[in-house]
């Protein structure tokens, strides 16, 4: 005869398979000595039998006799008596926690005779009564299918005729009258009047539990989250304790160490006389669990061992739920205990310093995203009770900021140049607009998605960034926006969370965070562990000083086309792209590459013995040029070029789908002198640097390659240009000239390309805009219904898409290795900071990932947590 | 010891390793028993012995000692004779002919003592040192290295000084002081006097054959065309024959059939007491070859004879060149004839009727792209001599056609109306202008591409289109376009040529052409060998119809937006656009529902049981929005609502990047209504025909699909409509949802999408733009450097990219026939009509092409070669 129900003593964790997490878990903690309720379960094959059969067995019919009998000695109660009436609960629980199968239904065991029993033996008639009730409702709606709706009419009737508050006001009489009236509901259904034979609620009740098994919520949620359809459900019965027996009797919530600091302490609250739900109802406020201490020493001592032994057994940090009735201790439930991020890596590091964990263990146990949140400023909770919500938009760069609402770019930095703290607020963001954009505190847009230029902006700032308000409406000329009723002036006050998406009229203050202490311990315990490095995106030294001091291995990508938006820089660049010939566009080129000698100069200076990545000009020329009349004039004005001449050139330069257009490396075809120029400003940097004694090994990275002859071409461009400046100097020079892999085609070729390429980075950003064809900038109009019918299960700019990007990628590892197997290949875009990307990227074998500075933690403990799992 | 030297009548036409291709060439007539000149070939092995030795080999020399006896025997002359001396030609030939190698000297043998011979022998005093001063500069310049401008320099003084006006105005005494002075100018070169020993001009002269194969030029040729450095230059010594021996001599060239119609008759010309040179100078104009059947029956007789033999030898017209010398004819050279497509198309199907070649090898001899060129009217050749070419553009849509110049869509339109011939001249062209397109002869723009939105609408209705004719500048505000200092003005006429690029001012005569005769005969065969069908792209009955003419096999694709853009529904898609809510789309949606059904209708009702695809709604929706204030105001008037905020959508709805944005099944997501009426408009006018007894077997595309979860999406949107359509029917409809493949991400996951799709149907537009990353409207301003750059070898919007696009179209046919082997996977990009795309299209296994009606012709042909070829 098959064993199909063991006892909590007989089983143990490692037994998920047959009894379930639940079973399992109940066993184990049993087996540890630990005064769990007694209990047993029914294995899941005997709800394989059930499917099967679609009745309850003989042989499990007997064994379930037999387990009561052993309930009743060990619990000394007895089912269905009439002096000391044992209750029990019955609850599903499958190898994976499953909503949408039934749940719990509690008191099974009470009928008209035992809650008479139960009253006198609490001393609590009301208390039995309110049992009873729950009893009848529970079971009515989840066995008999009677309509929850049904039960709440009959309470809802009488506290409106009574005139009510809440379920607290009924009177014993009145939960008397509605036990009848519930029976009147059983009598009009289906299945008729409630059982008053205890064991044929039992048996009701374990059906119930496997036929939930196949109904429609729970089969949806398999299909959904890939849980198999054999698993099958176990069924766990356990003694009821009643926490409200009297005043030796309470019921408690304790955390092993504190979920908000991390401190190691026992933590928690307890109240007398009552049990959980009485908590949850919230009438009497619970005292901390340390009121033990004096009441009952030896329950408190009791705690404080269990709490030791759970955290030892488990390795980690518990969550209590106990009961105490007439003076005995019962262990309901402990599970690992839900805490802040502070407190996660806190309890982490100690408990590798306490030895009960492994440092690979630690790292695997701190969200990488959690870090981030810990790596920024937040509003004051103290002030948040109050706040009103204006509106919420897309939570593009997290952290919390205040500031008074500028809406262009040079407002923006003219308040900030008089003092003033500024919210920068937009339909969207430009690359001209960068100025202002850097003085501000946040960054808010009314369009564009995570990845729009704003958000990728204010991310790689650390600057605190909300984009996408859709129900914000900017206007430029009234330099108002409105929003649901309210109008936001110039000038104004506003909050930005960049955390949740959430904007607030008014001030509210901030608190700091940076890494430090525990944080600081684990991350290095990550740079040890992670199988690929970690570089920062960064265009500026105040940008990269921020990535250093988060410990990256150096700048994996600097766009050096942001160091052409200064004013005085702008106009150079512009009278480069508007000269009417190469002659012409000497002078401004010139006078750029003083300037980008030096922004290069300072980057290497700053990098020591890291490297640095230096990409040559991206984006279409047209950004460069001006939108609209008054630039036209002021341009027009600065160079001397008539305005109709500027219309037209800029008209000449516009593109269709500038994404697609002449852009990258095709600019330095037609345009060879401008990477010319940013090649001898690289030069010129590191030979100052060597003359000061420093050497520096330029890494030079080309945009937007489709093919080996394109790569080629370049590559002579800039060798070209090295040896030249080389020519007549003592200085062997080590460099390296690689590409971005962007362009679906360079991936489909990369066998080819990895011939004339030092190192591949791949721009996932517009690879992926390329894969899937969707523009960054665009998508706002159409993803989110994509993600909300499940067509899209995320957004790819988020995390990569493995199955079609994640492809392209893969074969471009693996050709570019079969070329070269030593080549160094990084991930630059946006999701070079994403742990599930990097996650990813570790199985791939990406060599390095380059995120904004704010990200590089988050990418570090990523990048170990995907080695530690490969 | 190894043999080293061949005459012609050791060798044939297989030994081109050793022999070269002229000198298997010359083997081969001699061995057919043609007149050839006597003489013998050199053998590539004995250049790769001078490679090696940099000396001509003992062994070489005594063979060419025996070689110039041997013919001297045979030509009964006498190598550096004083009475009958015979001249030698040296001329080089590889196995592949070779530009940049020495090719060709003349009249070796002659000097000071020869020279008088020559005289006397031909009674030509004048020729003779007209043949020596020859030999002296080809001489001087090709062995000794004298610049060839030195030698014309002194030809030119003479001219000068002597006031001449032609080479032909010199004198016997000229040309005796003009060889004096060319031996002068061998004094003053490093290798110093001209050799007057004729061994010592031809060891030297075939030392320079041997040299010419390592010099700079021919390299450069062999690594561009990628031919082998090892193949080594044969060198061909052949007597020399003259036809300007006296009355009795002569020369001619004839072909074996009309090269202009391909009537089998002999066909050339011939020039009595002349040499090759003197037809090509001109003074003297040649008679018809039907002359000498009066003059010399018998010589008319043998060359008619040698014509027909060449012909069955090499099964094909032949081109020859023949020299008549004392009534004794030469045959210098037989190739196939070079002809025009016409003629090709005849002669390759009277060779087949003649029993000469079989269909496979007839279908593989005409270019399809020549038959395109017989699709279209040309200018009529009579009138092109004394025009001048006004400016040249991109050949977009071959034809040719005059009309007068209007700048708008609506002028053009307007024009049409009142019985104007019309030529659209633009910047370039929208789906807006697409009234004004359909009613011009031609279109012209300044700005755009092959694939230009202009040049694909132009070639899909057979139109002639001139695209990126960039010399042009039009100003839409004053009806003008200026170009070369020319200002075209609104009305002028204008003639287009859009085979060559050519503009002209003013009107030229057409001739017009179609499908018939030969031409009908060889694309029959060309549909019997073909491995695939070829579909038509037909939005319209009028182009389908025109596609049937050339005997399509369906349609692979009709746009549905370019019905939208007739004023009526433009409105009403307006209307669409423009609601608010889907309450607000059901009137627009209904009538659009009507015209749809009606223009389905009539594509079902042509195509009888030939298959029709139909492409549901693809562009982004702004396309169909007003555009400029005039046409807010317009828009405004017919709808009702207001400027600002017909302004406020358009805006809304505008994209940075609309090629990457919302469009195509995109929309189906966000308004699924638009693609469920195009579904209901479809299965209407299948259900009116089938109540007519017509039997339709619909095919569904769904444009730019990702994903296996899209497509899924996307089809159940189609079929539960067709469902709900057919609920009451008794009719079994069968159909087929299929599939667009134009994303890379699709190609990566086709065996997923197969799943779910019954066809693939691949967008090589789309997939060009994305797996480059190149707009086809943006990349006017870089691919033409990357073209003269060498970067990219063709536009590959044009021919396929096979490394990059072609990969992943091949991924794409392999991982979805890995799902289904049944998939029919056709290609209906712009590619779909180029020959060397097709080629590769066979390779892979692709099921159908789809191209414009006037490339059906073209890629039957092409398909059948391709297959022909596998």
């Amino acid at each position: 005869m098959t064993q199909l129900i063991y006892t909590f003593a007989e089983g143990n964790m490692n037994m998920r398979d047959l009894l379930g997490g639940k079973g399992a878990n109940l066993a184990e903690m049993t087996n540890l000595g630990l005064p769990v309720p007694h209990g047993f379960t029914i294995t899941t094959e005997a709800c394989h039998n059930y499917q099967a059969s679609h009745h309850l067995s003989a042989d499990l019919l007997s064994q379930l006799d037999a387990a009561i009998e052993k309930l009743n000695r060990d619990t000394r109660k007895k089912f269905n008596d009439d002096q000391n009436p044992l209750l029990i609960s019955v609850r599903s629980g499958a190898k994976i926690s499953m909503p949408g199968m039934m749940d719990t239904i509690l008191n099974i065991g009470l009928n008209d005779c035992t809650v008479q029993a139960l009253a006198q033996l609490t001393n609590n008639e009301r208390f039995a009564y309110d049992s009873y009730r729950r009893l009848l409702a529970m079971f009515g709606n989840v066995v008999y299918g009677i309509e929850e709706g049904a039960f709440d009419q009959v309470l809802t009737d009488i506290k409106e005729r009574k005139n009510y508050h809440s379920d607290l006001d009924l009177t014993i009489s009145d939960l008397k009258a509605i036990v009848a009236q519930f029976k009147q509901l059983y009598l009009r259904s289906a299945r008729g009047e409630f059982p008053q034979d205890p064991k044929e609620q039992l048996l009701a009740a374990i059906t119930a539990v496997f036929k939930s098994w196949n109904n429609n919520r729970a089969k949806i949620y398999r299909r959904e989250n890939n849980i198999p359809e054999t698993l099958g459900t176990a069924v766990n019965v356990q003694e009821m304790v009643f926490g409200n027996a009297g005043r030796d009797s309470g019921t408690g919530v304790a955390f092993t160490r504190n979920p908000a600091t991390g401190e190691k302490a026992l933590f928690g609250e307890y109240l007398q006389n009552a049990q959980g739900e009485d908590v949850v109802a919230g009438i009497r406020t619970p005292e901390d669990v340390s009121v033990l201490k004096n009441e009952a020493p030896y329950l408190y001592k009791q705690l404080a061992e269990t709490a030791e032994k759970l955290e030892t057994h488990y390795r980690d940090m518990q969550d209590l739920e106990f009961t105490i009735e007439h003076g005995k201790m019962y262990l309901l439930q402990a599970r690992d205990g839900k805490r802040t991020p502070d407190a996660a890596v806190k309890i982490a590091v100690d408990l590798v310093n306490e030895g009960l964990i492994t440092k690979a263990e630690a790292l695997l146990r701190i969200s990488p995203d959690s870090v981030s949140t810990m790596l920024h400023p937040e509003f004051d909770q103290a002030e948040m009770d109050d706040q009103e919500i204006l509106t919420t938009g897309l939570p593009a760069s997290p952290g919390a900021a205040t500031g008074q609402a500028y809406f262009t770019a040079s407002d923006a930095k003219q308040a900030s140049d008089n003092g003033h703290q500024v919210v920068l607020v937009r339909q969207d963001t430009s690359p001209e607009d960068i100025e202002g954009m850097i003085v501000s505190q946040a960054i808010v847009t009314s369009r564009g998605g995570m990845t729009s230029h704003a958000a990728v902006v204010a991310r790689g700032m650390g600057a605190t960034g909300v984009v996408g308000a859709n129900e914000l409406s900017v206007n430029y000329e009234t330099k108002q926006a409105k929003v649901n009723g309210h109008v936001i002036h110039e000038g104004d006050w506003l909050s930005v969370d960049g955390t949740t998406g959430n904007l607030y009229l008014g001030q509210i203050a901030t608190t700091d965070a940076s890494i430090k202490g525990d944080l600081s311990v684990l991350l290095d315990w990550a740079k040890e562990y992670a199988g690929m490095d970690v570089y920062t995106n960064a265009d500026t030294p105040a940008d990269f000083q921020k990535a250093l001091e988060f410990d990256a291995d150096g700048i994996g990508l600097t766009r050096t086309e942001h160091m052409f938006f200064k004013p005085e820089r702008l106009l150079q660049m512009r009278r480069l792209i508007l000269a009417e010939d190469v002659s012409g566009r000497k002078e401004p080129l010139s006078l750029l590459l003083q300037m980008q000698q030096d922004d290069f100069y300072q980057l290497y200076k700053l990098a020591g013995n890291k490297a640095v990545t230096i990409r040559l000009l991206d984006p279409p020329l047209h950004e460069f040029l001006p939108h609209d009349e008054k630039e036209i004039k002021m341009v027009s004005e600065q160079t001397g070029i008539a305005p109709e001449q500027l219309r037209e050139r800029t008209a000449a330069l516009k593109e269709l789908n500038p994404m697609l257009g002449h852009r990258g490396d095709r600019l330095a075809v037609t345009f060879p002198d401008i990477y010319q120029m940013q090649v001898q400003a690289i030069i010129t940097a590191v030979i100052r640097l060597y003359d000061e004694g420093q050497v520096v090994q330029p890494h030079i990275m080309i945009p937007l390659t489709d093919s080996k002859t394109e790569m080629s071409w370049v590559r002579k461009l800039v060798v070209d240009q090295i040896k030249v400046m080389l020519k007549d100097r003592d200085l062997k020079l080590q460099y390296t000239v690689g590409t971005m892999m962007e362009m679906p085609r360079a991936c489909v070729t990369a066998n080819q390309i990895a011939e004339v390429s030092d190192f591949f980075s791949f721009g996932t950003n517009d690879l992926t805009q390329l894969t899937f064809g969707y523009s960054r900038d665009d998508v706002g109009s159409f993803m989110p219904e994509y993600i909300k019918q499940g067509i899209l299960p995320a957004d790819p700019f988020q995390t990569v898409d493995i199955e079609g990007v994640g492809q392209l990628m893969k074969m471009a590892v693996d050709r570019g290795r079969q070329t070269n197997p030593e080549l160094p290949i990084g991930v630059c875009g946006e999701v070079g900071g994403d742990p599930a990307s990097i996650n990813f990227f570790e199985t791939i074998g990406i060599s390095y990932v380059s995120c904004s500075p704010f990200r590089v933690p988050v990418a570090r403990l990523a990048a170990a947590q995907a080695h530690i799992k490969a």
